[in-house]
């Protein structure tokens, strides 16, 4: 008599399976056992399929089976913005067209933003993000019911703003929304002050100390532009790095958004308190903003992902071309044709990126970790030949190629069909959020 | 009784047509009127359907349609070499990675290649293209065969190459490949020499006179990088464009890919010869070669196209993906957030690709025109909301959104299917040709 196999919900099986654990493994012809939202095990399709009675099996036949790619910095209802004002110097942007509009923007605007954003992540294979906006709310549900793993960061400033009086007003919001969703699966929190311009420090190691005492990720925009340094040393006579590390708020619970202008000193230091680091090639571009130096940061060690930031300085939510991106200015940064690899952007928009939302076990097909997986077609002509495929992934991919996207082992998209929205319906929430956008603006 | 309605072939009817011409003209809800493969007729859709009777119609609905984009540089067998090595330094990948497969490239080889190639050009909305190789009757006929509009440029050295003995040698092939196609609707010639440090003054000037004698357009890399402009200044004593300025080379029938090392001086020459250049941001940046002065030599008034050079040097053909890395980093590299905005860089895919190839009629919709058109989709989610649709084209798309390719009148690609092109049978193509690239190059 023989023993019954252990069963699973999912046996999802692949040409080529891409790990992104530790060593990187690739597995050729091989298959990922999920069950209960987990990654059972992993291995030769031969060795699982006679391991384990799955409930269901998935084909993903000719395709890269990868982890869902890890979207570090957005703000996901700028989807509303995109493209609503280009090629224009960062304050006249922000003053003459992004400020006006969102100081009006309602919830259900929020919500159809978020809905757009989720519905693009979706398509191009990132199945969790670190967000940064207000009502995050909105955020918060709207990704909960597209079935994406977010983790929502209630923006402040130390100025009065339409949310809240003091950056003091943000810390209940902050309890609340951890409190919210303290038992989901998908959605949690981080701290969010917005920049050392805009948040003074006593209400940085304050909101820290809030970080600290919830266990959540404390994220901020820094080091951005020369600009900011400038305003930094006007204000404290410190560059933004070091007034951080000043008011001691650097740590592995720290992520930092951009770091485009920074020295090696601060690299140093950024690497020695384990500091996370979020790159934005897109933005950084877009709003002039420099090229920050990847690969000085990877040679000392720094953790650095990968984000897009939101969809009106980009204009795409596309980790794909952000991956493209990273690898192409790499080069002319660092004056060297190898700098910025392809395995190692690869690495930034998963393993790293997975570090910049505090949640280290994302970004790997690795047992014990969520399935949150995706698969990727090499049928197009841009995918012909195949020599190696992660350089596909990196110089050659559109993001389009995406064919399946997973989140907790639950489908949110195949072939062209999404499982957990309504794109039909977003088309029209889109015309009449165009049409509110644009009256407002006219005010 | 009433007049009959003058007939047409096809009447294309979409949303918003994108004309490009002169004045730039958007219209709404409009139509094309095609007949004998040309722009008979264009207008509001009203206007052209009371105007014309036509044989067939093409309801474009919810879609952009506009003048399909023209690549001005490419070497399209070269998708053979699609990411057989990356991250690599120029010479060594030069050196130990392409030459020694081309070297051993056969007709059969160069056929795939550039059968993948126009595969991935007709998906990503690129009607025309600039090319360079060697047995470039192979792209020709390739080319032809998909229907795309090709001018060849078979490649010469003034070193003995697998091809040619001498520089002179090649001028026969020309001559020979300007005759072939001489009655060809889709297929003309170009005169290619390599670059100022492969090909020797004198034939340089020589294939010029070829070029005028000819008709053609006379194409070369030119300033690629600094690593050019010491070789050419330790060789001539001379930077690359003064070079070819003193040779008297330089004119409305020459084209200059890259020209990333120029000068303000040199600039100013090449707007004062009206030349024709060419800017090529992926290759650029993936072979560490720089980022070119674009908006300087846009205010100068030199001609700009674009071109996403070779796909083992970029790795995609998708001039989409071009226009939106051309307009970022433009912006760095002019250090000012509204340089190369979305309609320059479309100008540049378009009217300026078309001035590239020598064939300034492309690239626009206006009457008497070849009917080069794209249709682009809105429906993707990154495509949501649309304020503005040439900040889509250019920031927002993928390349992807592409669904109807139309070449003189004749559709190539439509809703996912490829007309001319049995896409399945090039899988199989491709998988061989990796097959043989992979054994050469152990050889």
């Amino acid at each position: 008599m023989t023993t019954p196999l252990p069963d699973c919900d999912l046996l999802v099986r692949a040409d080529t399976i891409i790990t992104q654990d530790e060593k990187r493994r690739i597995i050729s012809n091989g298959a990922v056992v999920i069950k209960n939202d987990i990654i059972a095990d992993i291995g030769t399709y031969a060795d699982m399929e006679s391991a384990y009675a799955p409930i269901e099996r998935l084909d993903m036949v000719g395709k890269i089976l990868m982890p869902g790619l890890v979207n570090a910095h957005t703000h996901l209802p700028m989807t509303l913005l995109r493209g609503v004002a280009d090629d224009l110097p960062l304050m006249r942007w922000l003053e003459k067209h992004i400020w006006p509009v969102e100081h009006q923007l309602t919830e259900e605007m929020l919500r159809i933003g978020a809905r757009i954003g989720c519905a693009e992540l979706i398509r191009t294979g990132c199945t969790s993000f670190l967000n940064g906006y207000f009502k995050e709310f909105t955020t918060g549900d709207e990704a909960n019911q597209a079935g994406l793993r977010a983790v929502l960061g209630e923006g402040f400033f130390s100025f009065p703003s339409p949310m809240f009086p003091t950056a003091e007003d943000c810390w209940k919001t902050i309890r609340e929304l951890h409190s919210k969703y303290s038992s989901s699966q998908l959605i949690s929190t981080a701290v969010t002050p917005h920049a050392v311009f805009t948040v003074k420090p006593g209400d940085l190691e304050a909101s820290y100390h809030l970080a600290k005492d919830l266990g959540l990720q404390w994220q901020i925009h820094l080091a951005e532009s020369p600009e900011e340094t400038a305003i930094c040393l006007d204000k404290y006579g410190k560059r933004p790095v070091q007034l951080l590390a000043d008011l001691d708020l650097l740590s592995p619970c720290t992520t930092l958004h951009h770091c485009v202008d920074v020295t090696s000193e601060e690299i140093a230091l950024l690497s020695e308190r384990q500091v996370n680091v979020v790159h934005n090639p897109s933005s950084n571009l877009k709003l002039n903003s420099g090229i920050s130096p990847v690969q000085e940061m990877l040679d000392a060690g720094v953790v650095v992902g990968l984000g897009t930031d939101g969809a009106s300085s980009n204009n795409q939510l596309n980790m794909f071309r952000e991956m493209g991106l990273a690898a192409l200015i790499g080069k002319v940064r660092q004056n060297d044709a190898s700098a910025v690899n392809a395995q190692s952007v690869l690495d930034m928009a998963t393993r790293g990126s997975a570090n910049c939302l505090g949640m280290s076990e994302l970004g790997q097909i690795a047992i014990g970790s969520p399935a949150d997986l995706i698969a990727f077609d090499l049928s197009s002509p841009n995918m012909m030949p195949v020599y190696n495929p992660i350089s596909h992934l990196v110089y050659a991919s559109t993001g389009h190629e995406v064919c399946m996207t997973m989140v907790g082992g639950k489908i949110l998209y195949l072939y062209g069909n999404y499982w957990t929205m309504d794109i039909k319906a977003l088309h029209y929430d889109a015309l009449r959020a165009k049409e509110w956008v644009v009256s407002v603006a006219k005010k």
